[in-house]
């Protein structure tokens, strides 16, 4: 189904009962395709936290979100690690939905088993932090990775903008963040990240 | 000198000429070593802007820093690659000099030779554009790369604490920003990025 090269068992993790394909540390982004109950695979962005000691690595829903419905209702995910800021601003801040799992600029993914590990409230918002479990990894490719603020940007716009309407959050602030953000994206962003920061601007009700 | 697997010529690039062993699109943070005066490695930050249509990868060099001098006496450094949020913000924001030009956590590194290509002023400070003509390329190591949001806030906030003495930069702005930033680092950054933020306290002389 998914194609491209075989499994490949990380042979960074050095571990070799996990099949994390990456380094993970602190808060890894990356995208989570899930099946919903039309058994079209939902595309979001989800934060996969380092495993602490021996515990499995841990990603947080927050609210009723299709990817919170569909781990419960499947109980699995793949989550994939993309470079393109495009896929990530889409994941993020729209409904997106697919034929197949794995999206096209997936350098790696991971199926996932997942577990209810805890879960509580912050304001009306019920969270529940899920455990992760590798079954099979595929690695599409390994590059020299390279920093651009750009991207950074493109990310912490999404984090911002989805944050709008959060009442604990102060609004002119995440709006003086995001006309920070689209000045750096245009200063160190390269054609994708203007892309990614016109469909941000498309996707959220907000001027600054 | 360099030591590690041999000159990769950039499949990526899609040009033979050329020697980047990563994709540029935007700006890249780069970490560069120039040979000084002392015959010591100077390190330091330089954001490497794609080539445009036909023209050579270029980077720009602000005031009288050792990379300008360098250079400009020498014609020549090493572009490093590297994810390493410590080395990175050490590049930027200290004096750092080695006896050997590559930095241990470099992923690929780049022999450039450089030429001044323009040069105008900003306020009271003048700059000069650089044209980075590769040499040779060595690849380390090549991974899948991840996003990681206490990374790019690292790097953000040695662009922050750059412009905390230069006048046309609003500095409570900035050091709202540094106080941003650090909490993202605590909420998603690794060990490495933990270590990155402390380092930046260190070296920055004002408080947020």
């Amino acid at each position: 189904m998914t194609g491209g090269p075989s499994a490949d068992n990380g042979p960074e993790s050095g571990d070799s009962e996990t099949q994390w394909p990456v380094t993970l540390a602190g808060v890894s982004e990356t995208v989570v395709t899930t099946l919903g109950p039309n058994e079209r695979w939902n595309v979001a962005a989800l934060g996969v936290h380092a495993p602490d000691g021996d515990g499995p690595a841990t990603a947080t829903t927050w609210g009723r979100t299709r990817t919170w419905r569909n781990f419960r209702e499947r109980g699995s995910g793949y989550v994939q690690f993309t470079r393109d800021p495009v896929d990530f601003a889409e994941a993020a801040l729209s409904v997106r939905e697919e034929d197949d799992p794995v999206i096209d600029s997936a350098d790696a993914w991971v199926t996932v088993d997942v577990e209810r590990r805890d879960s509580g409230n912050e304001g009306d918002t019920q969270w529940v932090e899920w455990a992760l479990n590798p079954v099979d990894s595929t690695v599409e490719r390994r590059v020299v990775p390279t920093t651009n603020r750009g991207h950074a940007a493109v990310v912490e716009a999404t984090v911002a903008a989805s944050r709008l309407d959060v009442p604990s959050y102060d609004r002119e602030t995440l709006l003086d963040r995001l006309a920070y953000f689209e000045s750096v994206v245009e200063t160190a962003g390269g054609e994708r990240e203007r892309a990614a920061f016109e469909r941000v601007c498309d996707l959220v009700d907000a001027d600054w």
